[in-house]
């Protein structure tokens, strides 16, 4: 199976490689792109001196009509499960949002409803020029079997809450284990799992260190929510004497020699904190919408990037965002750390794009996040020829500051095309959309009841 | 010429009327609306007992499908020639960004460039659901062609510098007269105009104060930049001992009891500002994408609409958002109160969609914003057969936070349809980009060569 792409802006995210390419062509065979280079000057990009473009054979070729071939963007922070509970509940202050709304409808969750709310949370990401995402949340099978049927990538942990509990985490953490057993490596590698203790100020500093090593026995990363609110900052000094990045450190659970640590939100961090994190390696995950909406605070990213932190980009779930928009997370990205800072230069276009896929796609799948020879086929077309697409000055620019999720026109996840030209050929929108629907009023009504 | 709406989710935004209808039909007859009601039960809201909506007779029936019909969006502060400069520099210094980006290239626009800057500018407003906006610019004969042209609302302002330099004063002043004399009331009564001012830093007292009078005797409103950034109100404490807002109220500027008066930004309001907005009865048009991405600062939006000032949305020209997604300014403009006050239930939705629609509407035309018989008729449908769109459980909620610019399917403005079912009827979309992106082109090698 060969796809060929013509006639693309090609933004490789390659630093090291091609950068842009005005007129490019991309060759995948299989899962894999296996030739990347300029329709002009064949050869000298994609190391083939076969001959042009044309001369190249696929089973189907794409004419990008000039459209932007990127990497696909990568979500590495949500809870695709609450995408029934989008618009459920907003403007209200958290710890009521949580008790009288968000916590009563979680409790009368089921399998089904997580499934639907998978489903639909892969559509929208499909339609968004989502490829990837890593997910914390409960009733993971059915998050697994819709990622499994969507054909995009995600990365899945099981959200662990023991409150220092010992019995509640021996159980916890029996079911993380077995998501991992379950779906590591499966849906041909689409799919990875993490170990998810759900934040330092609700799970002690003994668990976390178990499931630490839980995570390095069987080689897979964590996610953890971490400083997300002043509350949690609060807490942990009144209790601990420290925040939540020392007291975790106490116990080397930063220590990325063996598994990749994946830590979201990061928003009340210190400047050893960011120290910590960027000598650790840890990755950090941005998520602004999420921050603004619910009044939880401003990131320091500029900080962390400037030293060294590897920084990505998420959209936290639906109940607090409410979309799953990654056109909308960048943009908001770099509006945030501008006013944030008081200072237009920071935070740059070029910067946010490389969040959004060179940073998140290497914490998913180190094949992914950059368009070269040899990577996984995970990329997007994204339609220039609308109104606020007009004129394109620089590319990441427009990406960042004009463009929209819904100029995406095209999605190949691992070498299979699942929306081409605005079609989604993968699902049906509609029954899927009907299903979720149905499952969301009645999820409602239950949660009423109680 | 009749157009009948039916199957459609209103949202009227009439405080006093029928607030949402769930199974809405709505009537146009010419530019006005003539009957709005239910479905279901015909003659409690439309005050008219004769029938269903089957039964009445239109020339044109639009079947909703379910859609949601609100009023347009009223964008209250744009440049609209400036679109040609979408993503031409970015992530600059203020003052740089100014100096060798936008001055050269300003320098160099031509009233052709204004005028494919304008169409360009007018075909994404109505792909993305805005019927009306405020402008300040130059070549405005160029942008008043466009908007008669484009089909939209438009009203229009002269942007006048002088530096205190009375000559200049003189004929800036002229130029905005024979725009008033020109274009107000025309193309049916969609343009109207206003003066426009640049700013307190930027045009003395008593240019200022002069252009109030002619305003006044011409009775249309004044379209002024006040407290956009730190700098101007530094600039005005150093100079004049007082803050803009202050230094204008010297000369009984801010008194609207003839004419209305349009503040953009107003970010830098102390609490005394916005009491004297409040009393004097000032518009402000909030440009919170703009704000940020220039690290101008957060407006004080909360505390206005607590003390009773009229505040309204903005996107700002091209060259600082970089597009003219009012959908985006809404979700932005929620949020980012949200995070700047620490509190989430800080401008709710409905308030927002107030903004941009009632609020709005009101500064451009009174018979505006407001959906209900009588009023004219400038509406959208949005779609909600979408990913993005399920579930719904509040609907400002949806328009706010989940909903995208993309989503609107359909525009009618003072009767006539600009879009339906995402096809524009009244330009040739690929003709007009490509005619800007030949100006755009040609204008940033002129800027260049200077």
């Amino acid at each position: 199976m060969s796809i060929l792409i013509k006639n693309a802006y090609i933004v490789t995210m390659d630093k090291d490689g091609a950068g842009e390419i005005p007129n490019g062509f991309l060759l995948i065979e299989n899962n894999l792109i296996s030739k990347i280079g300029s329709i002009d000057s064949i050869g000298d990009i994609s190391g083939d001196n076969s001959g042009d473009a044309d001369s190249i054979s696929a089973d189907t070729v794409i004419d990008a009509g000039g459209a932007v071939l990127m990497p696909g963007l990568s979500n590495t922070h949500t809870h695709l499960g609450m995408t029934l509970l989008r618009g459920y509940a907003d403007d209200m202050a958290l710890q009521s949002w949580l008790e009288t709304k968000i916590w009563p409808a979680e409790a009368n969750l089921t399998a089904e409803d997580v499934y639907y709310g998978s489903l639909l949370g892969c559509l929208e990401m499909i339609r968004s020029g989502t490829t990837a995402f890593c997910d914390m949340y409960f009733f993971m099978d059915e998050t697994a079997k819709a990622v499994d049927a969507a054909g995009i990538r995600g990365c899945l942990a099981y959200g662990m809450i023991e409150f220092g509990d010992l019995e509640k985490g021996n159980k916890e953490i029996a079911m993380n284990e077995k998501l991992v057993r379950d779906w590591q490596g499966k849906a041909g590698g689409r799919i990875t799992t993490m170990y998810g203790p759900h934040a330092p100020n609700t799970c002690c500093q003994s668990f976390i260190k178990r499931v630490k090593e839980a995570a390095e026995r069987d080689g897979v990363g964590v996610h953890i929510h971490v400083l997300e609110t002043e509350a949690e900052l609060n807490y942990m000094k009144e209790n601990f004497d420290m925040c939540s990045v020392h007291h975790l450190d106490a116990v080397d659970f930063w220590n990325t020699s063996k598994v990749p640590i994946l830590a979201a939100h990061s928003v009340w961090m210190s400047d050893g904190d960011i120290r910590l994190f960027a000598e650790k390696g840890v990755t950090v995950s941005h998520n602004p919408v999420s921050n603004m909406k619910l009044a939880s605070g401003i990131a320091p990213i500029q900080k962390m990037l400037d030293a060294g932190v590897k920084v990505t980009l998420g959209t936290d779930g639906c109940a607090s965002n409410n979309n799953l928009n990654m056109f909308e997370e960048m943009k908001t990205a770099a509006l945030l750390q501008k006013v944030g800072t008081m200072d237009p230069t920071a935070l740059p276009a070029k910067a946010v794009v490389e969040m959004a896929t060179v940073n998140g796609g290497r914490v998913i799948d180190s094949m992914t996040g950059v368009l070269k020879a040899g990577n996984k086929a995970d990329m997007i077309l994204v339609d220039t020829s609308k109104a606020n697409a007009t004129p394109i000055f620089d590319v990441y620019s427009h990406l960042v500051y004009s463009a929209a999720a819904s100029d995406v026109k095209t999605m190949i996840v691992d070498g299979k095309i699942l929306m081409q030209d605005y079609n989604v050929l993968v699902m049906d929108e509609k029954e899927i959309m009907k299903k979720a629907n149905e499952c969301a009023l009645s999820l409602a009504e239950r949660a009423k009841a109680k």
